[in-house]
């Protein structure tokens, strides 16, 4: 992105900035007690050259994530990636739905290697990769419903694109009862303009644009992850 | 229900059962740390004589829900009422779908005395009345997201029909990572022997039935119910 | 099932069939203009023995819906099967949720034999295999958005078990929009009286219950299932 | 918006135009079969000075929507307005989630005239108001389902805000198989570029922004809009 252009748009959120804030938007959704860390569509097809997909920035990303990753595991915070992949892709049923009359989703085949997690941030057992659809983490998938079985309570967010999935994940889960987190380093677009007008939005309105390393003194600071396990119920007279 | 369909009943699910424990079913979810108390349409078309959608066995079920919404007031447990009414019933595009073609949701109007809360059991100020359209208080409405936002875990459920609503909420609850408790004596239908099979399937395979006085012990002990706030995320540089 | 439960229920149902009808309950939904054939969880545990799912009646169920395949592909009717498979089986952040502390879902393995179609009726390319975590079909997976996108108004359900992923299933699919039509022969479950118990309560509230003849007819009647292609719209100025 | 930020973001608009049809993105998702029409959020507390929420631009998008709504109307095409508001403001468990931390919601109280849909473009019987609580008009709402059991292909959006729910309500339609079309003139805002910049999201890659003059004709020559009666299907043997 040129100076000329980065400076127009600092002139633009600075006056909005005001007005949000004159208004009372702007507020902080803050940390909460149980996080996990969400990292969107960080997959070959996104994050290596010469794909549709393909986003810029992913040396400082993948650096990025692969900090947040580090300091999840040892604290063992749920670990979530996804990826966008059609097992249907011609014909007249296909499972793109209305989306490839839009983008080409038609080139991430389910199995092949595009779609797979960038081996640099390989997911390791007991981690998950959820496939969807669609743009948010959270549509067509069991993402919230698992979530909420963890106690998870704030959701960080990494990847791409700031102006499509990442968006909408953040979109969908402060209104599903999860406190969004992005984080600023390690999100990525492919046009010019789509990371800074979306963070800006964002953090207006939907969830808290932090700095890597807040995030990660966050990650390091919060309490050990364990189960919590119920109290047994009686079992009623039946049984 | 006369006391030789109550014995056929038994003895099927006395066989079930067996089969169910062998195969590894019926365990208990239990209860968690953080309840919401959830009544499923007791609203006077339900709990009152005359309407199409009335239930039997109102004197005890109302008796038990007040008891639970004395605990539950006292711990500020999260309360929540469903009904379910229709703003749109007549034309070709009602809110009530396609159920209109199976059941006779036509004669819930919304606004009407019909779909208000049975008094006796009438709601507080800062207690949801959450009105929906279909069977499960968690489709169409926000009740989902509501309750992650409270950091509830387990949802405690009362009303009717155990046959319709009941059932499918607490079907629902389980997958959105709730754990679903459905109180014995709390729970109604309107025709013979679907209380009893219904808590039957409940019970094997998607939450725990409980007796009264179980959860009203819970209700008592479980700690209180205090807001969780979140640490104040530092403000990025931009602010 | 017995003779003796057989009749007990058929004198319940007797009773209760004349309550709701005279109530304006079990209406018809009737078959709407575009049908999916959705077939749920015939996969090897429930369809071979052995397996704590493992379900009776398979050798008429697998024959039904291997007519039903038959007659749907003949028409280019859209075709779903559902599986119910986990990916993190151990250790605090499984993607079982709830559901492993009522019932012994750690045996499904995604990726094992025993999650795996039944060969015998084994989808074809461009049919959809949908894996899903919790009972119904529609919870947590794509499928209501690929059906709408599809043009598809009314569901076919066949499979297991009834009294819990076929029952849920139903109950979504109506509150979603769908016609739900039950297939009387191809719907199996593991314990006695649940298949009839379940099919009752779902005719009177949730979906039509049809036989497989009549069902066959109408996937033979229903026009021809072309893609709906939507006028170009114009190009906005900038383009 | 000052004639040099309009010219800044269409100088980035016009790179990253380029760069998307490159690579085969800003498709047109096109005009279906059965539209309904959907304005957001088009209440006092958007559309009078005054409000927290106010808008710009509130005399050309209201002119708009009143053409918009003779032409629905004219052909019984279905109508639903959104507005955004809360029935518990105060105390530890409001329906507000986690937004009233990010944004000042607490000022939409249910019941008020503030939440009112603007009168100059009053419903009318037999039209929907959804309450909704977050920035979707399908999230937690009952949207879905209706357009569903309408047979709706087509969602018509209006409204504001084009940085939130606007946007939020085009992102989920695709995702949920409905084909999304923004009306250019009939959208707002409250921060300079927030219109435009959202708008060329939305066009690259989740819906069609298409000139209120060709949505006008669009709804004018659609096809009569009646229900579709479902065949009555045979009663199966019990009845």
């Amino acid at each position: 992105m040129g100076d000329d252009i980065a400076q127009a748009l600092e002139t633009i959120f600075s006056v909005d900035s005001e007005l949000y804030r004159n208004r009372g938007f702007m507020r902080r959704v803050g940390f909460g007690e149980r996080p996990a860390l969400i990292n969107i569509d960080l997959a070959n097809a996104w994050t290596r050259p010469g794909n549709a997909f393909t986003c810029d920035g992913m040396d400082v990303i993948i650096l990025g994530v692969q900090r947040l990753l580090t300091a999840s595991r040892a604290n063992e915070i749920p670990i979530v990636f996804t990826t966008t992949a059609y097992a249907v892709t011609e014909g007249p049923n296909t499972d793109m739905g209305i989306w490839h009359r839009k983008i080409p989703v038609e080139v991430l085949r389910l199995g092949t290697e595009a779609v797979a997690i960038d081996e640099r941030i390989a997911p390791e057992p007991g981690e998950h990769v959820i496939v969807k659809k669609f743009a948010s983490a959270f549509h067509g998938t069991y993402l919230a419903g698992f979530l909420r079985a963890a106690a998870v309570d704030t959701v960080i967010v990494t990847g791409v694109t700031m102006a499509g999935c990442v968006r909408h994940t953040v979109e969908d889960a402060i209104g599903l009862g999860f406190r969004p987190i992005v984080v600023r380093e390690c999100v990525g677009d492919r046009v010019a303009g789509a990371i800074e007008w979306n963070l800006f939005d964002i953090d207006a309105k939907f969830g808290d644009v932090e700095a890597l390393e807040n995030v990660l003194d966050y990650l390091e600071r919060v309490a050990p992850f364990t189960v919590r396990e119920a109290e047994p119920a009686a079992r009623i007279a039946r049984d």
